[in-house]
């Protein structure tokens, strides 16, 4: 990432992003803090900012750092604000006023190449589907997190978390080309470890749909420029058998939460340990450097924001509670993403397969065009 | 449990508990360590050992605390050893000299009233499921773990882990019942509160046989004496929302080992954060008391042993390779398991409830026998 000294390089455009600026749980303030933390950072971003435009403008006057956001923001006034509790199809029917929907238009209009939203998942997955429609080929579009493991990037990629409670044999291997891709674009991977969730590693466990997608997978692993490890466990996920962990969204999302809860109850629970006593309050004092190393090495906010893939453009979902860091850290994911040109890498490499399996149908050797391409990094 | 001083009381008549010896991942060594710990702390439970008789007499004798054993083992000879890669359905084929199979023969015939093995898992829920046979009214057995939480009592309850990978709507419900009852005779508990896990806590979402199940095990609650708090996500498998936590075996297993490579990463992240500097190192060396409070709180040997539950007697499941305080501490369960009549007891349980649903489909009116139970705590 540029320096805060360097200004964008000719033929280096600067990159648009929009961000839906009311949603979270914390209001428009922390989205301002974090955008010109971001801002300070990385001189090549601009920002699109949806909601009420004098708020905003007010906010990001006063902010310390606002020399950096000069000129930088551009203003789109929404008046509605998508409430964490409004039911998605609400939101589909007449969300229109809002900074959410506003947000996405301007991805879907090609004026930004990335949103970034704290707000309501569920309402924002559905306006993304219906605003920016699915990729051709893919049938369910899905979240994808970064989660801290053992690997030397120090995170794992897991698909989906929660976009649908459902996936059959055809939606795990579009999950394991887009996780592949997001690997590559988002973890410099070249050619990134996909593992596929069950409840053993012997290939005759698991569910029937888990039989067929490790045949798809593996079949597809060659063209498609990833390595199938096949099936891997829950405490793979944290490990490091793999770089990227495909699974439905149902099954996804209670692991997710269900680390999330853990590393928090574990943290806590370090916390009053630290408490007991006079003495361990001032070891401590004297651990504070160790105990920050680690914080940081697994902190939430730094890895804040689930992507959105297989829609016409990328979406960065941020936790509904994140602070300036978080918010940072989203826009940074946001950044990484949108120059790799992610989007239409990941639209490319889809449809690729998509072509693939068809010229499979159609003939009993392989097909033709399934030679790896050179070239392409999606 | 009664101090070491302690002689049996008439009427209090010790508790068998029969050990296969040999099916873990360090032999027969570790177990007759761990027996020998709980008979030196408990003078109430007595033990038939199954596997290689000399070498597990030889053990017991050359134990430093081996008087705790006198007269208090019985030894079964049993040449066969089930190994950890052994297919399950081999295993029910071929296993007749295992000790596995010698092991569970004792709580078959009664000698017994539960059995513990650090065996092979699958081996283990087949075996057990033919020799024990299924509760009149239970489809599909679970296994039952104990989780660290943030509850009063420690820990909570989560089934099934992974004794089944399907579980429809009437199967979550005899989980529900069948879990607790486990609270109520593991963790001491007048009436557990029992949630369904599931993507999301309003009642619209997730998979259709979530929507039966919440009904069901809703309108069986007042009767099983249990709270039935609805749907709860991942993060309250760590959390205080209920004591019993109810999901199939696929999601069960993957939350499980989820939870606990999370815990373990941030264990081994810790250390490494304590070794960066001689300031850390020394740190750290201060810090030890903290730590080793943390690390006994949510120590997984401590919580060691999955009970397989739904079957004609009681199975303790230990960690493959649990050390003596592992192999402790699922003796230790057992032992409370037994010592509260917890087979005969949930039996009673699931047999009034089914009892009580075919009285439902007889009678548009509630049944006569299905007021609340006093005087058993099943």
């Amino acid at each position: 990432m540029s320096s805060e000294a360097e200004t964008p390089k000719a033929g280096h455009a600067p990159i648009v992003i929009s961000v839906d600026a009311m949603g979270g749980d914390r209001g428009p303030a922390p989205v301002i803090a974090g955008i010109a933390q971001s801002a300070k950072k990385n001189p090549d971003i601009r920002f699109i900012l949806h909601g009420d435009a004098d708020e905003l403008k007010r906010l990001a006057a006063k902010r310390l750092n606002a020399r950096h956001l000069d000129g930088r923001c551009e203003f789109r006034d929404a008046s509605g604000v998508v409430k964490m509790d409004d039911k998605p199809s609400q939101v589909m029917r007449r969300g229109q006023d809002t900074s959410m929907w506003s947000a996405l238009e301007s991805v879907r209009n090609k004026e930004a190449t990335v949103a970034v939203s704290c707000g309501n998942t569920g309402a924002l997955m559905a306006l993304s589907m219906v605003r920016l429609r699915k990729l051709p080929g893919v049938n369910r579009p899905a979240i994808a997190v970064l989660w801290p493991s053992r690997n030397p990037q120090n995170f794992n990629v897991m698909l989906d978390v929660g976009a649908d409670i459902r996936a059959d044999a055809e939606d795990l291997l579009q999950y394991a080309l887009m996780g592949a891709s997001y690997a590559r674009n988002g973890l410099a991977l070249t050619r990134p470890r996909v593992g596929l969730l069950n409840v053993g590693t012997e290939e005759h466990k698991g569910r029937a749909e888990m039989q067929a997608a490790h045949a798809l997978m593996e079949s597809a692993s060659g063209n498609a420029n990833f390595e199938f490890v096949g099936f891997v466990e829950g405490g793979d996920i944290p490990g490091d058998r793999c770089d990227v962990i495909v699974t439905d969204g149902f099954t996804g999302n209670v692991a997710l939460k269900t680390g999330e809860g853990t590393a928090k109850l574990i943290g806590d629970l370090l916390r009053e340990a630290f408490k007991y006593s006079p003495l361990s309050r001032f070891a401590s004092v004297l651990a504070l450097t160790s105990l920050r190393r680690l914080q940081k090495r697994i902190d939430p906010r730094r890895v804040n924001g689930g992507v959105f893939l297989g829609l016409n453009g990328t979406v960065v979902k941020s936790h509904g509670s994140a602070d300036a860091t978080g918010i940072s850290a989203a826009v940074k994911l946001a950044f990484r993403l949108a120059q790799s040109g992610f989007s239409d890498r990941l639209a490319e490499r889809v449809a690729s397969a998509a072509e693939q399996a068809h010229d499979m149908t159609d003939t009993t050797g392989p097909a033709t065009d399934a030679a790896p391409r050179d070239g392409t990094n999606a």
